[in-house]
This record gives C-alpha cells, sequence and structure tokens, in this order.
C-alpha cells in the first residue's frame, strides 16, 4: 500500500469503565466507546463471562468488533505480559487500519489494572500509535458513596492495599486510620478478625452496582455467604 | 400547609465532579445535575471563583440557583462545621420544598471532599431527606492516566497523602512503593528532595484538565514557577 493510500492511524483508548453501574462511566469514556471499531474486554478466565464488558455493552456501537481476552488473575508473569502482548498487538493493527481500539476495564484504568500491562506494550512495541487513557471512577470511591461514609478526610493518610493484608493491621492503622482492602474475597474473614482486634470497623460491598450486590456496614454480616473476588473493605480507625 | 398539599421531599445529591475536565464527569452526575433547582458550589475564599463550579456550570439547566458556598482551606474546625451546617440547611430546606439540591466538590465526593462534613451535617440534623452521594475520578487517578503511567499495580500498595508528607520518605516508601501527595502546593520542592534522597521518581500534575495546566514526568520540571495548590505529586519507588 503507499503511503498516500495508507489510511491515518487512529487512536488506542484504555479505558476506566468504573467500578458497576454503567452511569458512572464518564461522560468520555461513553463519547469514545460510540465512535469504536474494536473493544477488547479482559475475562479472568475462558469461561468465565467479562465482568466490564456487561457494563460497557450498552454504548458500543452494532458492527464494532467485539473481543475477550483471557488475562489469567494469577501472578504468573509469563501469562500475564503474553497476554497483554497480544492485545495490545490486536489493538496497534486495528489502529493502524484507521479503526478506534479501545481496551475496556473495571474501575479506573490506572489502579491495578490490566490496562497498565497493555500500555508498557503499546509504548515499547507499538510508538507509531498514539494512546489515551481515559480514567475511571474506582470500586472503593464508589463503595464510600454507597455506604455513605468519607474514605479519607482531612490530613488522615489513605491506604489501598490490592492483596492480602500483612501480619499487623494495628500497625499500618497507626500510619493510616483508612485503609482499603481489594478483592477481599476468602480473606474476609481474617480481616473482620483483625479489625476487631485492632479495634477498628470494617464495612465491605459486593459485587457493587451489578446482580448479587450486597452492601454492608459491618462486613461481618457477609460472612458465611459466598466468597466473591469483587469485594471492597473499607477499615476505619478513628482517633482517640 | 396541609400534608396533602406538601411537595414530595427531593434528594439532595452530593456529587464528585471529577479532576478539572468536564468530560470526566459521570453520566450520573451529568443527568442529576441537568434536573438539579438548587446547585452549591464550594470555594475557599469569597474572592476566588469556584474551581468545581467551572467544571460542572455546562450542565447545569437556566433558571437553576447556584449557590458559592465559602469553604475555608483551614484546619479550623468550627469554621468548616459552621460552613457545612449552613450548607446542608439549604439543601435540606429546598429539598423539602420538592427541589432537587445538588452539591458539587472537585474530584471524587469521597475523598478529601467538602461533602464528607457536609453529609455528616445532613444525616444528625437532617434525617428524614433521602441523600445520594455520585463518587467521581479522583485528581490522582487522572493524573496517571495523563501522565501515562499505572498508580498501583499487582500486589503494591498505594497510599494516599493528603498534606505534607511526614519526616521519613524513605520508610513510607518501603511500605508502598507507590506514594500520592496531594495539594503539593509550596511543599514540592522538599518532596523532590525527599525523593532523591530515597531514590525514587516524582512526577506531578498541576491544574489538570483547567487553564495553566502542567504535565511534569519529572516533577523537578514544576520548581521555580508559581506553586498552586491544585498539584497532585505521584512519587514511584522501583523495587530492587
Amino acid at each position: 500500500m503507499s503511503a498516500i493510500l495508507a489510511p491515518l492511524t487512529a487512536t488506542v483508548f484504555g479505558i476506566g469503565a468504573g467500578p458497576g453501574d454503567p452511569e458512572l462511566l464518564t461522560l468520555r469514556a461513553a463519547t469514545v466507546l460510540r465512535s469504536a471499531a474494536l473493544v477488547i474486554a479482559p475475562r479472568a478466565t475462558p469461561e468465565q463471562d467479562s465482568v466490564v464488558l456487561a457494563i460497557v455493552r450498552e454504548y458500543v456501537p452494532s458492527g464494532c468488533e467485539i473481543l475477550e481476552a483471557v488475562f489469567p488473575m494469577s501472578d504468573d508473569f509469563g501469562q500475564r505480559a503474553s497476554a497483554a502482548a497480544g492485545a495490545a498487538d490486536l489493538l496497534a493493527a486495528a489502529a493502524r487500519e484507521g479503526r478506534a481500539a479501545v481496551m475496556v476495564t473495571l474501575g479506573d484504568a490506572m489502579t491495578y489494572s490490566t490496562w497498565g500491562y497493555v500500555l508498557r506494550e503499546l509504548s515499547t512495541r507499538h510508538v507509531d500509535v498514539p494512546v489515551e487513557t481515559v480514567p475511571g471512577v474506582t470500586s472503593f470511591a464508589a463503595a464510600a458513596a454507597r455506604l455513605g461514609e468519607p474514605l479519607a478526610e482531612g490530613s488522615d493518610p489513605l491506604l489501598v492495599w490490592p492483596a492480602t493484608l500483612p501480619g499487623d493491621l494495628a500497625e499500618l492503622l497507626a500510619l493510616a486510620p483508612n485503609v482499603v482492602a481489594l478483592k477481599v474475597g476468602r480473606t474476609l474473614e481474617a480481616l473482620v478478625d483483625a479489625a476487631r482486634e485492632a479495634g477498628a470497623r470494617v464495612a465491605a460491598v459486593r459485587r457493587l452496582g451489578m446482580q448479587g450486590e450486597r452492601v454492608a456496614e459491618d462486613a461481618a454480616d457477609l460472612l458465611g455467604g459466598k466468597a466473591d473476588y469483587l469485594t471492597t473493605a473499607i477499615v476505619h480507625k478513628e482517633k482517640r
């Protein structure tokens, strides 16, 4: 193809689609999705539907190509890098054909998101392709709104912990009286116990804005039910 | 007025309007604003225009009453409580007249936001008035998107620090290799120095999505200019 006939390279977008409720997409995200020619949505296993695809589907135009790409939740660096490289190649190829290519992720695009890995692949291996990241509402901001309780105020730090909390929760709370624990599935009971020992309160929300939503001002109310990966807990310790 | 003729009490909304770009409002926020009868926007001093009002103004219908309420940035608890009580009373009174009443705040409504104080006044002194909080995109999520660099990944904690950082940044970075420092005005130089000593990188954005925007992958590039309250710095320390 001669340079004159080659289409202009389109932009690749990484969109944070928010925590679950389609109304919590940003206006920018909705605008970008409405003009998308390719949408890639991550899912955890080949058997599971993509959670984020359900959020954005109503904004995706008919005729838009939709791909669900498996991003394993494991810490296997090789698996993750190969999934990210694959997604980056597909997005870049579409953009070079002049098609607006979008990757969607749950919550914010830069906060514990698969987009970060794809972005790195794009910026090292497809430097000619323009990229825009559209930030989104995090699960913990939405959880605080739903609980009606501020995440953090005044000069108090906020600590966001993405995995199993380390041994001494009381020590963390001495540094930051507000601790957000993400993806608290089977570890919720241990967290509730640790908070009780530390004299702190724990609230939790599960599947916020999705089917099966549970909102608990006292996270203990969620124990006993089926553990779910999409659970966010917020620990607050009052000052003396 | 007889009970039969009294209007239905409307909902009071607290809206996180995002970091600056009107396109980063959520769809929910835009919908609520379009039906608002009263909008209260905080400002720091009687002389300064409200930053958040400039973000939302295009979505506010003509005929909507707009009030700018002074919320002093000082730590004076009494001043702040009295400003919050005043705003809560106005919002509740409007809602009882059946008018949709909205308070808008910069960033997310539950993350270091004046809405938290107003919400507390509403929930203690106006318990009959229904309230909804609409979460928003934080300044730090938007800063990371603009810088093209993830805020936090994998199992690394994220620490958000709203005021002057404490003495030992290296110690904080040992706990959380990603530290967000909010409202870094005149303290930016000290932060840049401390990060250099700790072997960490600092990026910063100033007035993101607003007039006078500055984006610096190396925060040192912002030194020497006029300090601005609306500056967000992101410190990353690579693992060894």
